[in-house]
């Protein structure tokens, strides 16, 4: 016999300080007693979606099975917008429409998405102001017991998509920009492996006034001339192109925030050398 | 059968990046092997009883029955004040006796209060900086065991209450303070819902050089010719009026600090009305 | 019977607002489905071994027999640098070979290194970048499995020490240096309680231009004169000589870093004392 509850995850911008998470738990004890409630993150910053997207992205898809992901950045609470529970091929997902699951959707697309509307399954009288509490963290704990997702309510099929950079590309380049900056002072870009040509093997990246060359394997430099202002251009833990710099924070070198422009131009590619 | 330990719960201000968590978390698992430990929060402002008593009462009433509480947050450590563990209708909880409780003794009245003083139940050798670990987590420990709270020491009748702001009122207002400032920069209130008339429907609330009409249901604003210094005064989830800005942090717009001065002013009354 | 499946603690630079942390417990799920993984601590300060090692000799010890401690400050990845897997009497330890255990060695030595080399024990095609992820998870996950250690790859005997202030020590003094500043800004030195003689009653510590008499039994002051510079030196819960000041930061107080020297000087022994 197995002897492990279902999983529920979190990932809100409650931060540690308030009782907000703590209520949050609670309640998903309350209506699941087997629960295990595991934290992914709470220091999503305040009412930033885009963060929270590329968090689930990086976290979500190596869950087992059933899993259930409850998301709660959620600006629009309190407004009309929807709140949902969607079915994909191997997990729950339980928060508010608002795209904050647009990049998980890339690798498990949504199978059914449910608009989460019965009173029944709310805490009774719902506060206008916490819907993590009292709506999202029960609809989360029943599809951890179990319930068809129906009961929550009807089905969508027009969920909300995440505002999110489209890159420009062309032959030889391609542009995006800065979609987050971790907690070691990576820059991440909205430009993955898989925009560039299969066939290319190396590029320059130009954000700011630099130019680096890549893509280096790591994030750390072996070459004993390397000076704190060195930047690296690599492909990080997610699949996206990452400015780092070895031992420091790539940010505040550069003073690079979200939304910076960063453009990838390549020639090389693995067909001209081989033809050479 | 139900495969699911007692739950023990976390409210500190031990921070993230230090061993203090770590070392609780082992004690209790140490004493109750089946125990499930819960973070609710651990960046409560170092020594702030009040926020982590705010804290508490978010989070506490809505855990199932027979929860362990431990919270240690504990300027007074290595002196002569006490320790208890409390029994209430639903929850036992453990920590200093220095109105941390207090607030959650608003809706879970104690029914008995122990002082904690049996060494047999303290590690061994106890540290003077360190009752969390020493004392405190095995306190939980033994009780999510299910030890009879007496074995602890002695009933108290006494127990130290919060130094909390009280409200000054008087027919047609209400004066409090700023107790909290959430992540969000929400301004929360010592001045809750059902301390005003139950027939009141509307109010102006002056905070420095402000006048707020409230209450409004939702933090957010669907106003059209909404601005970025507006601000809201909406009834927070816990029912503490909160001064709160769209989008935004309410506390940076009015420079507002803990203990700023509060006033609730109202004239309107369901009853006048229905006269007129 | 036992409810409990195995504990896996986590100890990380990867703070609270990305997905490294969430990726890192669904891959020990996936493999362990009964795993219980605990959090110690997240926000090690970026890269900083030092402080990693500090923080797990502060609560490995808490921990009961088995237990699987993960731990990645791994400023070296995507390098040469070895994975090692460490069985000590009480637990297993897993993590880089940077020196992150070399401080739990001096209570729980080493019975056993692995170098983890055994491909079919980690996420296929791992990347460069996340070894937390697609190496060090897996590892300790299968070993809470109970996997043979020696799977995991070869022993060695040579693992790296940490980079660590050596206190100097003289007939009536040590001199060593700050090595962590706490949450509370406490400054933790490299001076332990038994680095000093037994009978060593009192104590002066110089750090910068300060001279504090010692030891103090708590971080409190009941001094009714005292006032907000004063500082005590305080043997810590982890058995360290700490600077404190009473209800606020000696840090602040003293502009003091981590590498700050510390000199503490004695006198009074306890034979000289029942001599005269």
């Amino acid at each position: 016999m197995i002897c492990a509850g279902p999983i529920i995850t979190l990932t809100t911008d409650f931060g540690d300080a308030d009782g907000y998470v703590g209520a949050v738990k609670g309640v998903i004890y309350s209506i699941c007693a087997e629960a295990r409630v595991i934290d992914i993150a709470h220091h999503i910053a305040p009412q930033n979606v885009g963060q929270a997207a590329l968090t689930l992205e990086a976290a979500v898809a190596y869950y087992p099975p059933g899993t259930v992901h409850l998301a709660v950045v959620d600006p629009g609470v309190g407004t009309a917008r929807r709140r949902i529970a969607v079915v994909t091929d191997s997990a729950y997902l339980v928060g508010p429409d608002n795209g904050i699951f647009s990049l998980v959707f890339r690798r498990q697309p949504p199978q059914r998405i449910i608009a989460i509307e019965n009173k029944k399954l709310m805490l009774p009288g719902p506060a206008t102001t916490f819907d993590g509490r009292d709506i999202f963290a029960p609809a989360a704990a029943y599809l951890a017991n179990g319930l068809d997702p129906a009961e929550l309510g009807p089905e969508i099929d027009d969920p909300i998509a995440l505002d999110w950079p489209e890159n420009i590309r062309d032959e030889n380049e391609i542009i995006g920009a800065v979609v987050n900056i971790d907690r070691f002072g990576n820059l991440v870009t909205s430009i993955r492996g898989e925009d560039l040509p299969e066939d290319v093997v190396s590029f320059v990246v130009r954000i700011k006034d630099r130019q680096i060359k890549g893509p280096s394997l790591s994030y750390y430099d072996n070459d004993a001339t390397e000076t704190s202002d060195i930047c690296k251009a690599v492909f990080g833990s997610s699949g996206y192109l990452e400015i780092s710099r070895p031992g420091d924070s790539a940010s505040e070198l550069l003073s690079a925030r979200c939304g910076e422009a960063v453009q990838v131009n390549w020639k090389d590619r693995n067909d001209n050398r081989s033809r050479q």
